[in-house]
Order: structure tokens, then sequence, then C-alpha cells
């Protein structure tokens, strides 16, 4: 699998900001809460530091974020990159004409939607969020993408919950993390 | 006024970068859509830079920004000058116990919560969003962050809607915007 090199001394802090709620939006469900590590600022700079240094030489031209831990990352390795970021939304949020990809959540279904004209053909695109559970949002955003004529290098999430399996649905398109929890 | 120097010579390449998109989301509103702003990665990267050029000496340690657009531009804002990154969010959207506050939005009405325990006392802290309108979220937010025990320096937005008075309604905080739109 593909994941951050465990022995680097700035993943344990991370890991360590990151806060479990039980229960949350339902009962069973462990939340994997990532707004304690953005408490931390050089926790957060850490986390963002990791995923450009790996991006960084990668000929990636596009990062799209999906709604809304995802506009937190991703706008962040964007700039450090030189590459446009692109948000890809909840339905009827973004003003003009949209391509839009049906998923099923964990916990509900929604789609997701993108700006036509946001990418051009052949474009090296990253998506980007901060969990992937089931995948499901992940492979709707890689199908937005690649049906707007992008190259889907890899997608990168901060936390991996290996068990639902999310990596096997990404159209075999790499997965990198920086942790996973179960 | 509190507004960016207009001479800068990246403000017009960021003016130029707005797209306004007529009758979104309802008939009558002028859109002032910032997402092709975000597809010219100098442009972006100025956007930042000229936010955390202003804000970097201001021993601000708390950058909150408002869901969605506020988490594009708040945590690159958050990670340059070093603070914490607080997302204040539409409800039941964080997991952690919250306080809110109601507010009336230029088509409808919503609430935006804050996690308890993210702010220290007498924190400084900068509100971050895309956009004022009416200025009732900002609102909104400076309450949030101030029942936590914060104090707001400032709140800073790309894009002012003069017409509409938001800068009045902030509770006498300052309000640093890019540009007015009409």
């Amino acid at each position: 699998m593909s994941a951050c090199n465990g022995d680097d001394p700035r993943l344990s802090h991370i890991k360590n900001k990151i806060r479990v709620v039980p229960d949350f939006p339902k009962p069973g469900i462990m939340f994997q809460d990532i707004t304690t590590l953005l408490l931390d600022p050089k926790a957060f700079k850490d986390t963002v530091d990791l995923f450009v240094e790996r991006y960084k030489n990668m000929n990636i031209s596009v990062v799209a974020g999906i709604e809304a831990r995802g506009f937190i990352f991703g706008p962040p390795i964007a700039l450090a990159i030189g590459a446009k970021f692109i948000p890809l939304r909840k339905p009827r949020k973004l003003p003009g004409e949209v391509i839009s990809e049906e998923y099923v959540l964990e916990y509900g279904s929604d789609r997701l939607e993108m700006h036509v004209g946001a990418v051009e053909l052949g474009e090296r695109a990253l998506v980007v969020d901060d969990l992937v559970a089931t995948g499901g949002t992940l492979c709707a955003a890689i199908n937005l993408l690649e049906r707007a004529g992008a190259e889907v290098v890899e997608c990168a999430c901060v936390i991996e919950l290996p068990d639902l399996k999310g990596r096997d649905r990404l159209k075999g398109k790499p997965l990198y993390i920086l942790m996973e929890a179960h």
C-alpha cells in the first residue's frame, strides 16, 4: 500500500492531534476529527508539508479538493506546488455550468459537481480529501476529472479507514495516506 | 474604508479572474465567483500573499474560516502566519461540543457553529471569508469568537458588495477587502 513513511518523526505528532469522536454522525461511527489537528499550527504545517514533499516534482497542475474538508488541505498543497485548485462541491453550490456524479456515502447518498472548463485536456490531477472511508466520494471525484479530460495521478488523504476497503474503489488510482484508523 | 492599496500591481490581475454569474443562486443576484481565480495559480497565490503581508506581524494566533469558501482562503493564511485554523461550520457538521449563532442570509437564514475549546481566552483572531454581502455571516462569526473569549482583530474578505452595507454590521470590527463589486 501507498502510505507515508511511518518513520517520519512528524507523523506521530500529527496522529496525536486527530480526535476520535464516538457515535458521530450516528451511533457506531467513530468519527476521525481533523479540526483538532488544525488547532496546532506546527502539526497542520507538517501535514501539508508531507503532501507537498511528495507532489512537488510530479508535474501536477490540478489539485481538486472535495467539499468541505478537502478545501482545507487542498489549497495549501496547490499553492505550494504551483497548481490550480478546483473545488468539487455539493449540488447547487457552483454558480457556473457543471458536470455531476452521484455517489453513495457511508451514511446516505449525495452528488458531487465540478465546473465545466476547470481542467484542460491531459492535465495531471491530484484529488485531496481529509479521509477515505468507503471511497465513494473519491470515486466520484475521479470520474468528474476523467470526464473533463484530466489524468488523475493519485488521491491523497490524511486518514484511511482500511476496514471499509475504499482503496479498492478508486478505479486503480493510487491512494496516498498519512495514517490508518480502525 | 479599509481596503488593499489599489495601486498594487497584483490587484488588477486578481480582479480580472473573478467571474460574475448573473441570476445565481436566484434571479437578480450577480454572483461573484472566486473559483475562476483559483484556476490561476499566480492570481490565487497573490491573493493569499496580500492577506499574509497585512497580517504577518499583527500577533494573530487564530484564523477562523467560514464554510465553505472561507476554508479555501483561511488555511493558507493561517499556515503562513503560524496561526491555528478554526472552521466555522453549518449546523450538525462539527462532531464535538459546539456553540452556535443564528444569522440571516441574503437568500435565507442559517446557523454557524464553532467547537468549544477551539480558542483560548484573549487570543487574537482574524475572520476570513471570500465575500461580504449583508454581513450576517461575519457578524455570527464575530459573536462566536467573542463568546469563546477571543479578541476579533479584523475580518478579511476578497470581495465586498458595498451597496449591502455589511461593513456596518460587524460590531465595529474593521473589515479589510481586496476589491469592491457592484
